[in-house]
């Protein structure tokens, strides 16, 4: 829980300059960040979210934005990016690169009713549509090449049966990613971290999903395999079906799934718990500051496990 | 009053399946439109307008989307224009060129306070620096042109005194629009129709500005001054000079007036009066529909004649 770094008034009134929103009236800072520092900044038009951008390769913020921009312009509930005057999205703010998005109402839901997935489900829908026009591209920067690194860096700090796992599974989805049907598996711009903190609610209605630096040009299904596994699955690894029939049965209604999606469904399950175990891993063993909040891994390394021996949960 | 294309349910499925905003939900007809026809419509992520447009040039629909897409991205509150799927604004119904709008919250506001035509001044200022971006262009198609040929087809319908006014004011306005110093006066693109039915509040804040069907390239000053005649003067030309105050010294905060628009002002004052007396005395002799309200020209009448017989209100 961190703001990294501190801004003034003067920061603010000079890059406001570069903006049609209006005058300072009040700015605060946002704790509960992990990656970048968040300001909430009150002008004379309103409430603003000032993000400084602050471990992230700066060569990958204009796709985001574009991203962003992309979708706020298809209607879709997120997080929408402001324009400077002079058409950028991107300002510097004591050597960080930053942006302004439109302050979101609504709050994130730690035990989602059926509706809320349900309301997901539209809105996760909608995204993929709108995607679908979407010309840019980038790939993932947690793909599996990512982890492939990512492993060989873990090599000898994981117990032997721990790494035989990692191993064992980034060879299997080697394998699958080398297939003819997985290569045609819908694919187009995904959000890649839809978990339940990254998405607000008004009441029961989805008011907007944030926080896309993680997005890139991925199956649609890996989307849907990791709100599986952080919105339908509780820490003890107890499966709440009606989430997930409430969040599929919306979703699938606007756009059918193919039969390869049906195919890959169970490797898919086990590909997006790969993915956040080893990033959890990952920062567990190498943590880049002293004062960010960390997620544990092991509930990844559980939900793993549970995937490669069942096949539940089930698509429509 | 009127909705001059009813639809149903099967129009609105057919065109949502061109966009990403959900399911169909509820609709219901908007029947404060005078030139369009309008809807509420419900969808599984959220409500939203849409305009048929009924009597506009089809041609120039493209600008105006253009130009509330550029506004909304620079963060100004106003009709934020869904993109369908194919990256195009306009769609088809029953024939007739239509768009979907985010559905704004808010009311306008007939008798505003001082702090809603502050808050108006600070919006205003934020669309025209917004607007110096803008590459796109289109002129007023309610310009000294048209007015020309207005008032040439009024010949014969009004009092010779009414039609003496009339004309001696277009060759005034001819005169000063040859002239170098207006030539300089600043430019972008503006709204060119920001009377109060326009503007929406929610509570003292602007929560968004609607109608963007003439806006144009023409003198920033332009629009101050509709502003000016249409929110500070009563239909008995009392004068509200609070509001006036309020309004012009939060927008001159943001954009100081240059001299030549200090020397312009009384004359743009007669030009924005002249303007829309003009185009009511057009739709009152030559009205469209049988259904249609109509402005009483009169009143800018009267504010004309004021106009040229004082300089006030002032600029600061």
């Amino acid at each position: 829980m961190a703001v990294y770094t501190q801004i003034d008034k003067t920061n603010l009134d000079d890059l406001l300059a570069h903006y049609a929103i209006g005058e300072l009236v009040a700015f605060e800072p946002i704790t509960a960040g992990i990656t970048n520092s968040n300001y909430f900044v009150d002008t004379t038009l309103g409430r603003w979210v000032l993000t400084l951008f602050e471990q992230m390769d700066a060569k990958a913020l204009p796709f985001f934005m574009t991203v962003m921009d992309h979708l706020a312009a298809h209607g879709v509930p997120g997080a929408h990016p402001v324009a400077r005057n002079d058409g950028a999205f991107l300002s510097q703010v004591q050597g960080r690169p930053a942006a302004f998005v439109h302050h979101l109402a609504g709050h994130s839901v730690l035990q989602p009713n059926a509706t809320q997935c349900q309301s997901l489900g539209d809105v996760v829908a909608a995204m993929h549509a709108a995607a679908a026009s979407l010309e840019a591209k980038q790939a993932n920067i947690r793909g599996l090449d990512w982890i492939d690194e990512a492993a060989a860096a873990l090599d000898g700090r994981l117990d032997a049966a721990t790494q035989a796992l990692l191993h064992d599974e980034i060879e299997c989805q080697k394998h699958w990613a080398e297939q003819t049907h997985w290569q045609k598996l819908p694919q187009a711009v995904i959000h890649a971290d839809i978990f339940r903190d990254n998405v607000l609610f008004d009441g029961n209605r989805v008011s907007g999903v944030i926080d896309f630096y993680y997005a890139c040009h991925d199956y649609l299904l890996f989307d849907l395999a990791i709100i599986c596994n952080d919105w339908c699955f509780d820490a003890d690894m107890q499966f709440h079906t009606q989430r997930w029939q409430a969040f599929i049965s919306s979703y699938s209604r606007r756009r059918a799934l193919t039969a390869g999606e049906h195919d890959a469904w169970p490797a898919m399950l086990r590909a997006a718990a790969l993915r956040f175990w080893t990033s959890r891993l990952y920062d567990y063993y190498f943590p880049v500051g002293d004062d960010v909040e960390q997620h544990d891994p092991r509930p990844y390394e559980q939900l793993l496990r549970l995937h490669r021996q069942t096949t539940l949960p089930v698509l429509p």
